[in-house]
């Protein structure tokens, strides 16, 4: 956790004052710089001290073992975890022959800010070494959106009080020292060295290493130059060998005089092409980055941003926290999806090696809906990456003798890599939330020709896994058995409530779209006879019910297992998966994170209002939340029962996730999907927003500390800004065709001219609400 | 499985007539001897050609780390594997420099005969070698029950058709190469070279190895000294260096003249005890055996087995198969068990390196019901190893969070060793089956004694952790949730039948033992306010029932899961979790191993003779028998039911597991707990019997096939003969005072005259039964 106030509150930029060690790791995180292909951790240019070094390329990983105390059939027998490729981003200097290393000398000052606006990374250090040299240094670093392979650091160094003489080294470096920090020795081991040396070539200017991955084969290429600004007699030498290449550049600086050197460098990555082919690719990135130049880059860089930034920005008035923390989730969001290129959105993003860089679930569920409104190209991507492994999930099926596709609960390739089955090939839900992150794509942008290339082959193996998986009872209803839902303190048991919710629609939309696309639909042999079964199996689908308490069970029989004594758990055993077996977990009623209650988010349209505030009171109390993925759910759902104070808490944890490092775990990486879950609360809490089946609908109403909300959102075709007050909600059209939006419940056009609606009286707040003894929400207070 | 009929069918041994070097692997286990602290698997006097070598000390184990692909609060971090340890059964011999091997040369005839009254195992061989040398060989060998540290071979080699130079090698060998069979490479490894040098002693005639386990620090000793009787100028020369120890006897033998050696060796492990004293225990041994000498070692091995089988034997007429076979099994059984000591009794004794040498539930349910009442030291002597560890039960039920004790689902040590929870941790009912194989042994024979000291300890702590596990619900039902009975291919489900009912009995017994024992109980904090909370939630215990098929279900919910696509699934695809995965198998209804079934027998009171009747039916439609631990007790239930040629075709099964190798692992070691149950299949199946609540109870009745059977028990202080015909029983008393008596429910005393009753007419079976398609029962024809 990040103690001490580390990053001051600006609209526009996460700013830190102050170089804290302790919680470097952290910050190398939250500091990090992606374009979607390339990540960088924000270390510092010198290299050391560091929490975790981190140089990443989308989907480069590296095998390994996956051990199994026990074997048994259809296990993943190989793991894959993200590997720390060549570093490009090291520059060193030598003041007077003393390292700039900041645990030595005396720092004056130091730094860093995150400019969201202008896409780049600014350090300013002023420096005394131990012998008293002193220098001020500014680096500016850029993972370039426009130039998919390319990043640029502009570095300088200015003598302060006397001439010194200064050598800066810009290197390359591959296999640089990380520290696991999983639990499989085998995995650390793998890790030491994954990368083989193929080429090093170090000639004028040019600096090159192409690397391949030891088991997995992938090879890597990166590639450096530098245009160098510095006093006469500056000298530059080129020099590479073994896993470094180096360019020196050494001269002697008056007071007030400075050394300034441009680095550009590039990357790419091939498991199919050639040493040279890779070569000559990152020589060329190089040379179009070059042409553009550091500040044409910036520019560029700028440019890319205003124009996200104009049809995603939210705005906060009353909370100048909030106001920060979504802004720097939707510039950690397009930051991990912006040049993806049908690859996948990892957990953590391109910023730590958190989750071995797997993708969940998480992308579809809450990142995706994020995306889809603000910037549906990712969307695309992302689900286009699903298409590309599907081949892969429909073995999967076979090995688990279903029919479709199963896809993995974890990957980086598209071959599962979960090493512990109930919580992940029971995990069968994830197919239901492609279905449905296709499903709102399309429904939100209206865009047909995807739903037809990439959507209809989606749907179609999902929805016929749910038909292989689930059965019809002697009483005619569709159950799903023996699998995990979304609360991983529960598992393998029958008739998920949001599992069964979320297949229903998936067999439903897949049979809608296949008779939308009935050429392509039969291309996938799709007949009418297999259609029919799937609405069929929706229509039968069943919910259970627990008439006794007037709830709905999570999943079948949930409700009769023995609540968790939570009196008897102390504050230390939290998480409570660290401290207490599974098999105590799952059979009692304590729920992880948001389950049922985001069955009732996103299947909004199968409860009841009263079943909806029943079922969140009773879970409420049960959920302890030692995920990441449960605040924001919450934060919805509170907000659309009327517990608006509630829902302004769980607003704050979602938010302040990584900046304040809530779970303790942003050293291996920001958590992506809680950081979409600030935009959530916000939008489909606080804005009451809803979509699905052609429709959009806002029921807004502010918590008493948010004075004004105002955010903007593209809905087929059309940017429409939303400005939410205490009192009353204005609908604006700021591009694009008219469209008809609801408003508490009531529908109406939006043209030209903005709307505006009052919001009526919030409801009395029913029941009364309360965590688990330990788990409250800390109530948050406005700053 | 044994395609060709290796052994003769005798009714007091088994007979080898050929060697067939394609099941020499499973004649290995079926030949192993073993007094339940030392076991020789039957490999050939001179080593090579084997299947797998073996030699077990019980308890002498490896440790290995139990690797897990993710980790989880509470999984057992480090394994224990049996290791072979030091080999003292080699004895090689050449014929004019050839040696003598079997794939070699002619064997003109090749005989084994396992002598089930004699206790030995013993060898002819007519065999002449590439270059001619003809030579007859015979050895016997023996673990002797009466000397528990002792293993004595008789070896003998006579010169057929000419003069020949024979040497004999009489060694000590230890780190053989072991072929492991398990699926983890790195247990391969742990077991390469287990065992650590101390010291190798060659002086005189005597010849000694110590060793050390390299993990588990366990100190074994091995010693060996012969006698030797050969003709004038045998030479006799003893060395050991390294991992052997060589006693080499060189002669020269006239046609018909023999050189006859009588190797004894002795065995010693330790923990704790210093090279020394285990250096001068196992000399020891030595001396003693050799004061004895070999003749006397086997008169007294002899005079024990009498002992035994006058208790103990059951005479078939009319099926010479299961004749053997049940004899086959009681001898198993007093092997694994003779000479225990506070030891536990393996899954596969100690013929085999299966399971890795882990004792299991099948001791407390299949092996010690037959024990106890033939054999009932051995009872005692296992259930004193469950005292022993229970402190160690108690530390994992802390671990848990629970209370009491939580014994280990596997382990050597007393340390659970399961890689997988929801099939080991989960499986809670070895608690309630330990709990029942006290009752059950203090019901049989009246050892108040013991009840107060090794069964009370035992009881208290498992009704405990049944209190901690259990909870009530809102109607006042006392319900088990989330653990696994006894059929693996379900796992983790609310108020599993069997293990309720087991806990039950469980928490009642515990509660009138503290009763019978205050004082004691005391001593282990039991207050009359917490016996109090035992009887309440036995009384409260809640078992489920299917309302609408009139059967109970396994577990809550199993009858409402899809029944397994029998008719879609190949002969080859049996055991099914080689080829499906446990997710699959899980959530359908599908049954590995009697389960409700098993409740149903031992827990006969909780059912009506209807539901009986029903429930069997149901479940032998779902039961694929891929356990062992299954065939014995549908035949139980089905002779209970009326269907008498069933359970005469289970039976066979039970009986057959072995001697025709049906589950294609014997190679591995013996099927104890299967053997147990072909002594179940007839005492318990066409016996009838019955016992509990300190009365004893017969419902005779036989198939067709079997003309006469006749048992004998020992049930308080007597010993009782009962004799069954097709219309009649005889019950006689042996030994002893009389004993109350029920026969097909009626009470009568048996004193000095035997008691001759009727067998009334069997009720006409009711329900057709079947079992899933391509898993049927093999009916049996008697031979």
């Amino acid at each position: 956790m990040i103690q001490h106030p580390s990053f001051a509150v600006e609209p526009w930029s996460v700013r830190e004052h102050h170089l804290h060690l302790d919680v470097l790791a952290q910050t190398e995180s939250v500091f990090a710089l992606s374009n979607g292909h390339i990540g960088l951790r924000g270390n510092l240019d010198e290299g050391e001290p560091y929490g975790q070094p981190g140089t990443y390329l989308n989907s480069v990983y590296e095998l390994r073992a996956l051990p199994h105390a026990e074997a048994a059939y259809g296990y993943p027998e190989s793991g894959q975890t993200v590997v720390n490729v060549t570093n490009g981003k090291l520059i060193r200097l030598l003041v007077d022959d003393e390292p700039f290393d900041v645990r030595y000398g005396t720092l004056h000052e130091h730094e860093r800010v995150l400019d969201m606006r202008a896409g780049t990374l600014t350090r300013r250090a002023h420096w005394s070494s131990p012998t008293g040299g002193e220098v001020r240094v500014t680096s500016t670093r850029l993972v370039s959106f426009t130039h998919r392979a390319v990043v640029a650091i502009e570095y300088e160094v200015e003598a302060v009080d006397r001439p010194r003489g200064v050598v800066v080294q810009s290197e390359l470096v591959a296999n640089e020292t990380v520290a696991y920090t999983g639990d499989d020795p085998r995995a650390a081991a793998v890790l030491e060295s994954p990368l083989v040396l193929e080429e090093n070539m170090a000639k004028e200017e040019l600096a090159l290493m192409i690397h391949r991955t030891r088991a997995s084969g992938l090879r890597v290429a990166a590639a450096m130059c530098h245009d160098i600004d510095g006093p006469e007699g500056t000298r530059v030498e080129v020099e590479g060998s073994g896993d470094v290449s180096r360019v020196t550049v050494a001269t002697r600086l008056q007071p007030g005089q400075r050394l300034r050197l441009v680095k550009f460098f590039s990357y790419g990555w091939s498991a199919k092409r050639s040493r040279p082919a890779m070569h000559d690719q990152v020589v060329a990135a190089l040379a179009a980055a070059r042409l553009v130049g550091w500040e044409g880059l910036r520019a560029d860089q700028r440019r890319f941003l205003d124009t996200f930034w104009a049809g995603a920005d939210v705005e906060v008035e009353g909370d100048a926290e909030v106001q920060q923390a979504v802004r720097f989730g939707l510039f950690h969001l397009v930051q991990a999806s912006a040049r993806l290129e049908d690859r996948p959105i990892p957990g953590k993003g391109l910023t730590g090696s958190g989750y071995d860089g797997h993708a969940f679930w998480d992308t579809e569920i809450f990142v995706l809906p994020v995306l889809t409104y603000t910037y549906p190209r990712a969307a695309i991507d992302a689900l286009a990456w699903r298409r590309s492994i599907l081949p892969m999930a429909e073995e999967r099926a076979v090995q688990l003798g279903l029919r479709g596709a199963a896809f993995p609960w974890r990957t980086i390739n598209g071959e599962e890599c979960s090493g512990y089955w109930p919580a992940g090939t029971a995990a069968f839900h994830i197919n239901a939330d492609i279905a449905d992150a296709v499903r709102r794509y399309v429904d939100v942008t209206g865009d047909m020709s995807f739903e037809r290339d990439t959507g209809l082959p989606l749907l179609v193996a999902t929805a016929r896994l749910w038909r292989a998986l689930g059965h019809h009872d002697a009483l005619g209803r569709f159950r799903i058995d023996g699998v995990t839902g979304p609360d991983e303190y529960s598992a393998v048991a029958d008739d998920n409530v949001y599992t069964n919710l979320m297949a229903q629609q998936n067999l439903r939309v897949a049979a809608e779209a296949a008779a939308r696309h009935i050429d392509r639909a039969r291309q996938l042999g799709v007949t009418v006879e297999e259609a029919a079964t799937w609405r069929d199996a929706a229509t039968a689908m069943f919910v259970p019910y627990d008439e006794l308490l007037n709830v709905h069970p999570q999943s079948e029989g949930f409700t009769k297992h023995a609540i968790w004594d939570f009196d008897a758990t102390r504050p230390e055993q939290y998480p409570l998966l660290l401290h207490f077996p599974y098999f105590d977990l799952y059979r009692k009623q304590v729920v992880k994170q948001a389950d049922l209650v985001l069955a009732m988010h996103l299947r909004g349209d199968a409860f009841t209002p009263e079943q909806k505030a029943r079922n969140f009171a009773y879970y409420e109390a049960l959920t302890v939340r030692d995920s990441s993925l449960s605040a924001c759910t919450q934060a919805v759902l509170a907000a659309e029962v009327g517990q608006l104070e509630l829902a302004y808490g769980y607003l704050g944890e979602a938010a302040l996730m990584d900046l304040e490092d809530l779970e303790r775990n942003t050293v291996d990486g920001i958590h992506l999907a809680s950081l979409a879950g600030t935009w959530i609360a916000l939008v489909d809490g606080f804005g009451g927003m809803r979509t699905g089946e052609g429709r959009i609908r806002f029921a807004p109403r502010l918590p008493p500390e948010i004075t004004q909300l105002t955010f903007r959102l593209r809905y087929h075709g059309s940017l429409l800004q939303v400005r939410v007050t205490p009192s009353s909600a204005t609908y604006r059209l700021l591009d694009g065709p008219p469209l008809t939006l609801g408003h508490h419940g009531k529908e109406f056009p939006v043209d030209e001219k903005p709307v505006t609606r009052r919001i009526p009286k919030a409801p009395a707040p029913g029941l009364r609400i309360h965590q688990p003894s330990g788990r409250e929400v800390v109530p948050r207070h406005s700053n």
